[in-house]
Parts: structure tokens; sequence; C-alpha cells
């Protein structure tokens, strides 16, 4: 059931094409009616709010100046995209509540030929729109190439290697800066005093960020301003040479509690849109591995002053509340969306004899693999690394995927990859990476996918750094090595074909980088050894298990995910396709 | 034999202790003898030439101004740390040619105090050091923490990060930007207008880039002249605010040869310090991997105008020489060094139907694994990547190794990763992957370490989207799957077996990221599988192999380097220890 009502503009856009012939007041009902259906949408099912509130106006006066879908609008990360999304035939996707798992958080060419490229992480619209505007010279194309990016993007990287890129290309070149002065959490960072400057000097001031990169520059001050946009995009539109438009939005705008409180309705779960309260009241009250991160982390920084809590932009992940970053004060560091930076920054301070625990979410700590490489692990300087969501049971985007970070991670020389199974050994091994002495090794702990509870069969160590095998349970013939989340399932798994007679080995291996080969040696002779992980088989854990068993006739299954991008896809759906759960596991094992 | 006249100042100089007492005159005639002494060795033994030419004077007044090694330097990538090290107490091994190959090319923490960090990857330095200045801070320190940059350097992401959040410090932070107006070739990016602006306008131009992001901002025309130097960082010294002082300085300053051609003189082999001809007059005529890709890539451009070619400020590495680029006109992009950038730009050219190709050195491709797995595969753009120096037999500092590639794009789905085995195969596969249609894949051809030759046994496809391996010999019993450079190793073993009555098959694997199954059934009633590759064995090609055949009963045996960050080795002795020569390989086999 649509309960889009006839009479609303938004139900005649069934395209751009529509909301160009459009006069102003029609444009303005249209706005009111796309931020509705934000607002239905987002409170009852979830999702980016703060971001696409913000982005209504901007995005009705591009598609009305600008000729999509010949005319190209990259979108930075997309958490501004919603708009985009209503506006380009997927309106249904927000105004009825049995369409609105039809379209993802983010821009997707397979959904519309008005998305050019499937974007979860931040920073890369720009560089990407250089090629594509490049491509439109070489073919000798006049269409306009229109990259949108957020303040909060802007410290990525890779978004000012395509700015600086982007500057020289000496055709048209059009970027989009759309800042409400936020990036997931508050800003940080050199440039955002710039940004500032430039609103309230109402794009007057020097220095200029944009044009020291070479940028012709435009601001517009309401951005929320559907005439200004219009007026400002029309100007800039078939432009000949590259330029920054600073729009300055309002993020939240249109609903009070985001408009106050930005940070928390960056993105949320479904809420009351009077009040904010989360409609789901029935939270379990049982800390996850966000808490219990967080809380030990505040003790040990209290404890030792040299302790420090690192985020690139994302300290909701880590259990850091606004409260707790106060509590933790200049112990709390928040480089902005900078992973790379934080990781030098993370080897650095041990250098410097300080002690950094760098906490990023598995999909996104990829963005600095040279910076773990090179100044971590080469450098030798012990810093430790928490990684959130590595695991196929946390994000399901084809963008946010948590189990690449084995592949990536435990190939690198010098570096201890520790896989903890359960809360208890969780805190050992954050408590040991935080407080070890004479170390010359970083540390990266990845939590697991499993509830944050306590397992009193795992042994935990008052030292990681060699981190022999544990052998769970003493069996024969069989072994099942069970890696972080997959521990649990093996020792199911065990249970099951102990009732079939079969009386498995099972083994905890604590770290994912480094064999234990005695451990190995003494399961030559097994007739079988199953290994799991909550990773990619590829490249993995596991099949360094079988090429060091490879000339043993003992034989091995590598038990894990595909090496491909899954989208939207079920966790225990995708388990079952991997002969991840305990049944299948002991009919593996039979 | 120390060939160090005892006249000299330089021989007076021990420790930077040593040249804090001396005259303004004692330091002129210490920068004359620094500069000789560099000119002596890179002239004999080959090296960096003009970055370090160019930094003699602001050394040694860095040295004379600060207090190191409390006062803490970071040089960032460190082609400009060769009169550093000479101040440092390793003059040595500038002036004596017993003791030429005593240190690196780069910081080096185990030879010295004064070394922070082994850093050969450009752009780190500044966020390396706001980790160190942090560390300070919390410790209640009051030493300068001083990073010195080039401004090559400026255009790579983690540059911009760590300028980016270092000026939000808020206690002592030194920038120094050594600007030369060069990359290892010219520069590309929108920054440089500005820089160029600033070094115009002796510093006093808007805008300026160093000031949008927050800094206070010093600027010195005459970057080697030492009063001015120390004037400046004596100004500096102690500052309580993050500043950027820039320097403008003369890239190969004291050798005319290379003042007036930067690009060539950038690094060079052994040359006549006069005519700055090459001293090696032997060097062999037959082209290398580099020549081959850039002849064949210039025909292509001219053939297709979509086609580019591509590279990250280091075209000479692709064999695109100056004269070279102008062949190709706007059909060459160097993107300056900024590989996420590259990557996405070509992401950005394959998604516009244009046909671009990035040539890159195997351990700078690290920089952009993001890139290459969400912009590139996961947004399914058929962008074209080649790899060189993708090989153990390249360079061999442990900052630029390279055979991590493998484990690190090996693992990403939805990409191809070819290894060529020689030179027809490696001109096919790149003749392919430029002119194929229809294709939603980026193709990855790393070039292998042997020679370039052809191989008459190697069998050419025109389509290598599917790859089947090629059974290059057909044996029974034993297989040898020689990836890349190991295949003519392969088939030598196999030669060596026939004389002792086994005869293996011998397989070229073509593809290492997908296995071809057919083929690998087929061994699963042989009694040996032995794999050999160009790249660390974990996380690799080999163990995909002995996790696919892990339930059969073939014993498996991968061959490859171990996961570690050797220094300066011999290769020949690294592929003794890995039992990668033909001789070890048929014993194993045996």
């Amino acid at each position: 059931m649509d309960t889009l009502s006839e009479t609303l503009v938004l139900k005649r856009v069934k395209s751009p094409a529509d909301l160009r012939s459009m006069s102003l007041n029609e444009l303005r009902e249209l706005a009111a009616d796309v931020r509705r259906a934000l607002l239905d949408k987002v409170s009852a099912h979830g999702g980016h709010v703060g971001p696409n509130l913000g982005m209504v106006e901007a995005t009705i006066a591009l598609h009305y100046v600008f000729n999509t879908p010949e005319d190209k609008l990259i979108f930075d990360v997309s958490h501004q995209s919603y708009p985009h999304k209503i506006l380009t035939g997927r309106a249904r996707a927000f105004t009825d509540p049995d369409h609105y798992d039809d379209v993802t958080g983010y821009t997707n060419p397979s959904e519309s030929p008005y998305d050019l490229f499937s974007l979860g992480h931040t920073s890369s619209a720009v560089a990407l729109a250089t090629g594509v505007a490049k491509a439109r010279d070489l073919r000798g194309g006049q269409e306009n190439v229109v990259a949108v990016i957020g303040d909060g993007s802007l410290s990525g990287g890779v978004a000012f290697e395509g700015l600086d890129y982007g500057a020289t290309l000496g055709s048209n070149f059009i970027v989009v800066v759309n800042d409400n002065d936020m990036s997931i959490a508050e800003n940080h960072g050199g440039i955002y005093a710039d940004l500032r400057l430039l609103r309230h000097s109402n794009g007057t001031a020097e220095p200029n960020l944009f044009r020291s990169m070479g940028y012709a520059y435009r601001y517009v001050h309401y951005g929320n301003d559907l005439r200004s946009l219009i007026e400002m995009f029309r100007a800039v539109k078939d432009i000949d040479h590259p330029v920054v438009v600073h729009i300055n939005t309002m993020k939240g705008l249109g609903l009070p509690v985001a408009e106050a409180d930005k940070e928390t309705f960056h993105w949320s779960m479904p809420f009351d849109l009077k009040t904010g309260a989360l409609l789901d009241n029935s939270v379990d009250d049982t800390p996850g591995y966000d808490d219990i991160f967080a809380t030990d982390m505040l003790k040990m920084m209290q404890a030792d002053p040299t302790v420090v809590t690192m985020t690139a932009g994302t300290p909701g992940v880590l259990g850091f509340s606004p409260e707790r970053r106060r509590q933790a004060g200049r112990q709390f560091i928040d480089v902005g969306i900078a992973e790379q930076q934080a990781v030098d920054m993370a080897a650095g301070l041990a250098k410097g004899g300080a002690k950094p625990v760098f906490g990023v979410v598995s999909s996104f700590l990829q963005r600095a693999y040279d910076q773990f490489a090179q100044d971590a692990a080469l450098n030798r300087q012990p810093a430790t690394f928490v990684v959130f969501y590595a695991t196929m049971f946390g994000m399901n985007d084809e963008t946010h995927l948590g189990f690449f970070d084995v592949a990536l991670l435990g190939n690198i020389p010098n570096l201890q990859l520790l896989a903890p199974t359960c809360r208890n050994e969780f805190e050992a091994m954050l408590s040991w990476a935080v407080t070890r002495k004479d170390s010359t090794t970083p540390v990266v702990i990845r939590i697991p996918g499993s509830p944050a509870v306590d397992n009193p069969e795992v042994a935990t160590l008052d030292d990681y750094s060699v981190a022999p095998y544990q052998t769970v349970r003493q069996g024969e013939k069989v072994a099942l090595i069970g890696a972080g989340t997959f521990l649990p399932t093996m020792l199911q798994a065990a249970d099951l074909l102990k009732e079939k007679g079969v009386n498995p080995t099972v083994i905890n291996p604590r770290s994912l980088s480094v064999l234990d080969t005695a451990a190995l040696d003494a399961l030559r002779s097994y007739d079988l050894v199953i290994t799991a992980e909550d990773g990619i088989v590829e490249g993995g854990y596991g099949q360094k298990v079988a090429s060091y068993l490879g000339t043993s006739p003992v034989k091995v299954i590598n038990l894990g995910l595909p090496k491909a991008f899954p989208n939207h896809y079920s966790a225990s759906e995708l388990a079952r396709q991997c002969s991840l759960t305990a049944e299948q596991i002991a009919a593996l094992a039979r």
C-alpha cells in the first residue's frame, strides 16, 4: 500500500524531468513532501536521518538545473543520497512501508541509471569524478560532471588527492561541498576552522582552502533555500573549469530533535518523531562489546595518563558517547574520517612512549593498509588496534562488509592478529595489549560477532605475545578449530558429535596471524581438521593451516566465507550456504 | 680507507653537537664538504642525487638550531636524508667506498638514535609526527617535534590527513616543507600553483594552503642560504603552536647536470660528475618490461583515443620518458604521488567509457587497497593495472619489497590477478586487458621478475577473462605449478627430474586469483603438488591450492617467501633459503 497522497507534488515526480517544469512554489512543496517522506521512513525504519534532511533542497536544485542522467551526479558515501533516490523513480521505497527495503542506503547503479557508483566508504567521489570528467574530455563529450561531498568526508586523504588532481583538469568539473558543520560526530581538523571562517564571512574570507588548491569558488549561505541554490547551480552549469560550490546546509533540518542533537540523529534506529525516543524499548540491557571496550579503556586511561583511545570519526561505534569523551578528556582522540592519519598517529604515539588504542570498523581499516604495514609493523611500534564489526553478523551492506580484515592484516609481518572468542578473552587480550612492556609488535584484536558473554571454558592468558593455541576440549581423530566468533559453534558441533560417538578435539587458536606449529603438528596423525573463521577463506587463517599440514595425510577443510561482496544478505542463510552451522559442521566431521 | 681529508670541517663532526659550536663560515665550509661527499658517493655508487643536494644547508641548519636527538626530526620518505646521515655519525658511509653499504638510503632507527622511523613510502612523516608530538604533550615533555616533507610528497593523501589533524594539536609542531618545485618528475596537482605563487610572492600571496589548514606560516626564499635558514629555525624553535616553514630549495644544487635535468638526477646509477653520463656503458640493449609496456601502450593509445596510461608520480618506472610522455599527450596522466587518486580515477575513467591502464610499483599499490576493493572491484569497473617490481628480484629495501601484492590483491572479489611468465604472455595479457569489451572486472597484471624474453612453450590466449591453467608439460604423479617468475624455474626443475626418471607435469596457472578447479581436480590422484610463487606464501596463491586440495590424499608443498620484511637481502640467497631454486625443487619432488 502506497501511503503517498495523490495530492502531493512528489506524486508527480517519476523522474527528474518531471520537476524541471515546476514553478519555484511547486518545488518548495516538493521539498516539503520529500522531507515528510524521509521523516516517515527513517522514523519507522531507521537509517541516516540528519544528512538527508539537510540535502533535500540542494538535491532538488541539482536535478532541476542539471540534465541528469546525461549530466553526472556523483554522491560521496551517499549518506545524503535518499532525496536523490526519491526524485529518481524510487519514491515508493520511502513512502510505502512494504517497499522500504527495495533500495539500499547508498547510491547503487543496479537500482538506477542516475546512480553512477555504489559508495559506502567516504571521500572517494571527487577522485572518481575526475575519471568520469577525463573520460568525457577524451570522448569529446559536453555533459557536466558534478561531485557532491560532505564537509565530514573532506578529511579523508583520497578526497584531498581527488581535489588536488581535479583542479588541474582544465575542463568542466563541479564539486559541491555540502557543509553542515558536522561529520558523523563533530568535525576534527584544521580545515574546519577555514570552512567556518568562510561560512561566517559569506564566503569572502582568506585563506580559502579551495582557492588554494586551484578552484574557482562560489558560496551559498542559504543552502536550504531553493532559489539561492538554483541560481548558483545555473551560474556554474557548463562552466569550462573546475569550481567548488560551497553550500551551507542545516543537518537534520525539519526535525527539531535532529537539529538539536546532530550526532544522535546522524543515523538512528526507528524513533518517535516528536520526542526522538527510540521506539524499541525492549533493548537488551546487557552491555555490548562497545560498552565493555569503553568502560575498560576509561579505567586504563584513568590509571595511566599515556593511554589514549582513538577513533577516526566514529566515536559511537567504540561506545564513546559525548559524556564518556568528556571523561576521557585529552586522552580521547578523534582524528576525523582519516584512518591513515589514525594508524600513523598511533605509531607515532607508541614511538613517543604513549599507549594508543585505535578502535576502528573492520571495513574502514582497509583504508590504512599501507600505514599498518609500513609505519606500525615494519617500524615495530607496539600500538593496539581494536576492530569493530569484524564479522559476517554485523553490517551487511556490500560496502561495509566485516570479513576481509583477516586476509588483509593476517598476512602482514610482525603484526599479532588476535581473535577473542568471548567477553573474558576480549578483556584479557585488551588489558595485555595496552599494558604490555618492551613490545615491538602492533596488536590487532578483532571483536567476535557473537554476544558479549563470558565463556568459562576459555582460558585467558597474562601474555598474548606468543599466544599458543588452547585445546578447549581434548578428543581424538577429528579436530575442530574455531576462530573468534566460531569457537562456540565448534563447541556445539562437538556436543552433537559426542551424541554420535565421535569425540573431537576443539581448539581456540587465539592468534590468526601466527601458527602454533607444535599444536598443529599434534594433529598430523588425525583423520580430519576443520577450521572455521569469521572471514573469507581465501587468504585467511584456515588456509595457513591447510598449507602447513599439506604434507600430512590428515584431511583439512577450511570453512568461512566466499570471496564475494554479498549485499543485504541474511547472515543465517549465508552461514548455512557456507556450512558454518554446528549441525553442518558435525555432519561434515562424520 | 677513508678518503676524507683531515683538513675538512666535516671531519670534525662526529655528531650534531660538534657543529653547534661552529661559526657561520665554518658551517658554510661544512656544507661544501657535505655536498662533496654526497657527489663523490652518488656518482660512484648511485642513489638519490637531486633531493639530497638541495637539502644540505637546511639539514645543517636544523641540527644547528634544534637540540637533536632530544628534539625530534622526522624526515618524510627520506630521499632527502643523506646529509642528515652524514651529520649524525655516519659520514664514513659517504666518504669511504669500503663503507658505502653500511647505511640504507632511508632513515633507519637501527642505524642511529637520530632516526625515528624507517620511511620509504612518501607522505607519512607529518602524520607520524602528530603522534610523537601528542605523546610528548601527554608526558609533559618540552622538546620540539619537526617533520620535514618535500613538495612532491604533499600530494599523498596521508600527508593531507596529517597536516589537517596536526593543525589542531595546540602545541609545538613544526612542519618544514622542502619545496624544490619537483616531485620525482614534475609535480601534478592544484596545490602546486599555490606553492608557486607563494614562492613568487616571497610567501605573501593569498590564498595560502597552509594557512587555510590552520597553520602559522613562515617562508624562506633562500632555502640554500644557511643564515636565512638558521634565523628562521631559531624563530620557530620552541613555538607553542603548529607552524609550517616553507623553504624554497634548489634540487640538484652544486651539480650542474642535476640542476639542468632534475628528473634524470632524482635518482641515478653511477655517473660521470662532469657530463652526467652513466659510467656503465655495457647496459644491455634488450628492452625491459618498462620499454615493452611503453611501446605497446603508445601503439594502443595511437589506435584508440580513449586508451590512457596513468602513473602516480613514477613515469620513468613505466618506461615513459619525457619524450614518450610528449608523444602520448593528453592520453598520459600523471596524478602525482597519489595512488588512491590514480585507482579511483581509473575506475571513473572506465565508468566513463575510457580504457585506463595504471602502471604502479608493487610496494606502492598497497596505498590504494580500499580503492582497488571498493571503487574498482565492487563497482565492477574494467580498469587495467600493471604492477612493476612485483618480485623478490627487484627492489630490496625493506620499505620497497615487491612480494606482498598477491596476498593483497589476490583476495579481493571480482578482481582478476594475472601473472605472466614471459614477454609474449605479458604482451598478450596487456593487449587483451586494454581492448576487452563488456567486462566488469578490474584486471591486474604483475610483471615477472625474470628477464623479458619470449617463451615459446607458453601458449597465449585471446581472452584471459577465464584463464584456464596451461599444462605446459604433461607428466605424472608430480605436478609443479610455477606462477609468474617461477615457471622457468619449474621447467628447469622438470628437466632435472627427467634425468632422474621422474616426469612431472608443469603448469602455468596464469591467474593467481581464480582457481582452475578442473585442472586441480585432475591432480587429486597425484602424489605431490608443488607450487612456487614470487610472493609471500601466507595469503598467497599456493595456499588456495593447498586448501582446495585439502581433502585429497595428494601432498601439497607451497613455496614462496616468508612473511617478513628482509632488508637489503641477496635475492639468490633468499631464494635458496626458500627452496626456490630448480635444484632444490627437484630434490623436494624426489
